[in-house]
């Protein structure tokens, strides 16, 4: 039997206790740890004054094995964590060369000057380890120190996940000795959370107690995580590829991926395969859903291009709406969002156009077209198929949705092809 | 002068600690007692464990005056809060007769069948006073320990912030003498944290000490956060208006805005107020900067429409750009750009147009054009100015960072029509 690794998060800066930004690192790491095995105890936010940070700091101590710190890295006044550390420590700084080099092409690449304040960011905490920060200037850091793991990354997500991923899960894992834990996520879409959990339920109440399941809704989807803990990588795997099995046939039409993929790509997959050509037409989208689609490093292999026509006046003139049609029927109707993507299609050249047109909302309801009412349509070179979502009052939600509903529906007439 | 009054904030639930939800109560929390003059100094989130909740409400008592915990209310066994406040104060628990009032008819309202699980709800610890939930059936509750206030909330986010709202805050306010705290931002784009630190160095050294300077940088730019302290409402705003003022000439042609102001909005208005219209024309960024545009609600007003150029086909007949520029300069090009942007704002028929080519990477770069090197271009009645950025290799951060780089640029050339 193992026993548990404890685990301590503290995020430094007033702006979180204040509330000026909502904290989403610790419950991104609080999930990544607890993949990999560790157990978190305790969170803590505190604000950039040294006395507090100490004080947390040897409170953690007593508590965890391991302590992720976030935050205060920058390269200005108010980021204190690095000299605390040092205090906490008992050790002075050291700039490190590594560090600095990086600073220093970080700059270069991007011509700018460099001051001193940025080469201050290549001073570490005599004892600190140094985890090579990619995507930014602050580095990370780890300790080893009374038999406990320290780690201080940078508060912006982006840099702290890839340092998390990259550098730091791996560096834990090695350290200590944690159970093996596996995931397999099965990625669904066009089907609401408590359906799919009907349609499973006899397969999910059948799962053994060592593979967990989770539902996690998220815009238009809902992703089936199963995690299976034990100490035999190659064991877990085979178990878990079993379950997959079982469950595959009761939900295949709304599977559209695995693990880490993503609508997006596996669209674009699919007409890369089948050398297909993409055109889009967004009016209440906004250009949301060719942002989602180019999102993907080699979209340009099968995405052509967009119109945006958010004024009737573009749809008419770039798409080739018949006025009469907005007239008679409304930009939000089916005739109208089949003629956009019709009208993309012989516009831009492409196999495939797809259009979106509705109201995003908060305003431009109607009592028949009320805020959330959105047309989408595919069109083919054989045939157009449309379809009437009718969703909720907030624009970002309506706007999200709609495209992946959208991709979706490209997704299965892709699969006709 | 008035001490402050210092808050702990304490959050009970495994599913925080596990990454499962992430929290937004404290932020929201944090918000409100700022506003009231209160000072959060730590924030905390321990899981449903009795002697982990003991543990924090002791060292809590060390620090705070005013002790906010949410969470662990419910009916269900693994609610522990209430009963590990009792073990805390050293009391027992009372039946609230106003509580169980409130419990029975919220039951009978829904013609549903109570439980002892639901009775028990109205069990408070017998020195708590009643806060009455409006708005479901786990009470709040106020309790005054060792000169301390100790605040227990259920987690429902709705509830937790009615009983704030209405029972919470306006005692803390009668309870406390608390001073008066002041937030201003400042939002600048287009200069870097250090850069800008560099700049307003003696500015900020030259801060009285009531009022703190915090940098909070985001995507192509950073907020500059002044919080000043005191007792009197319209000084402290006359003073940071004052300082305000004088920062501002060091970093005008930087500020697009204050407080919530977004660089999307703040164009929006500009746009609407001058009485402009706009079309994009995109490559690179692939409709994000058509999508930033549109997340502001009425930008219908004023955006026209976008086309989305990622083929160079789409590039010279939607937008008529020359294929021998093309040819000769490529389309990652100022020749190509101007004729981008003019293009768009004469095919669409707009005021102003502005556009983007670059390589976003990953893959595409070259010697001369590597990843990150990036076009961006407005073209109005007047003239039509460009710029070359020179970004990173991260596909993500690029297309955002030219996107609020040219809705920057934008900007400037809105203000001088």
């Amino acid at each position: 039997m193992i026993n548990t690794i404890r685990a301590e998060v503290i995020t430094i800066g007033d702006e979180i206790l204040f509330g000026q930004i909502t904290d989403t690192n610790t419950a991104w790491i609080g999930t990544e740890l607890t993949n990999i095995g560790i157990r978190v105890v305790r969170k803590s936010s505190v604000g950039d004054q040294v006395d507090a940070i100490l004080q947390v700091l040897h409170e953690a101590h007593q508590r965890a094995d391991v302590i992720i710190i976030t935050g205060g890295l920058g390269p200005t006044k108010d980021d204190i964590t690095k000299k605390t550390l040092c205090t906490y420590f008992g050790v002075g700084v050291v700039r490190n060369e590594e560090a600095l080099a990086l600073v220093t092409s970080f700059f270069e690449k991007r011509g700018r000057e460099m001051t001193d304040l940025n080469r201050a960011q290549a001073d570490l905490p005599a004892n600190a380890i140094y985890m090579q920060n990619d995507w930014g200037t602050a580095p990370g850091m780890w300790f080893e120190y009374e038999g406990r793991v320290y780690v201080s990354l940078p508060g912006v997500p982006f840099e702290m996940k890839h340092l998390m991923m990259n550098r730091i899960l791996p560096k834990l894992t090695g350290h200590f000795k944690t159970p093996i834990i596996k995931h397999k996520m099965i990625r669904t879409i066009g089907i609401g959370e408590s359906f799919l959990a009907e349609r499973i339920e006899a397969w999910e109440d059948a799962l053994p107690d060592h593979i967990k399941l989770a539902y996690l809704p998220s815009f238009g989807g809902v992703k089936l995580r199963l995690t299976a803990t034990g100490e035999d990588n190659t064991l877990l795997d085979h178990e878990l590829a079993e379950q997959v099995e079982k469950v595959m046939p009761l939900i295949t039409k709304n599977v559209y991926g695995f693990d880490d993929d993503e609508i997006e790509t596996v669209v674009g997959q699919l007409l890369k395969e089948k050398n297909l050509t993409l055109g889009i037409a967004e009016s209440c989208t906004g250009g949301y859903v060719s942002a989602q689609i180019t999102k993907v490093p080699g979209s340009s292999a099968y995405f052509w291009g967009s119109i945006v026509s958010y004024s009737n006046t573009v749809k008419v003139r770039q798409l080739g709406v018949k006025p009469e049609t907005l007239e008679l029927f409304g930009a939000v109707s089916e005739e109208t969002i089949q003629q956009m993507a019709e009208g993309v299609r012989k516009t831009l050249g492409t196999n495939i156009g797809i259009a979106t047109s509705g109201i995003a909302g908060p305003d431009g309801g109607t009592p028949d077209k009320p805020v959330g009412t959105i047309w989408i349509a595919c069109s083919t070179e054989q045939r157009t198929v449309t379809r009437l979502l009718k969703l909720g009052k907030y624009r970002d939600q309506n706007i999200q949705l709609t495209s992946n509903y959208l991709l979706n529906m490209l997704r299965e007439e892709v699969l006709n092809q």
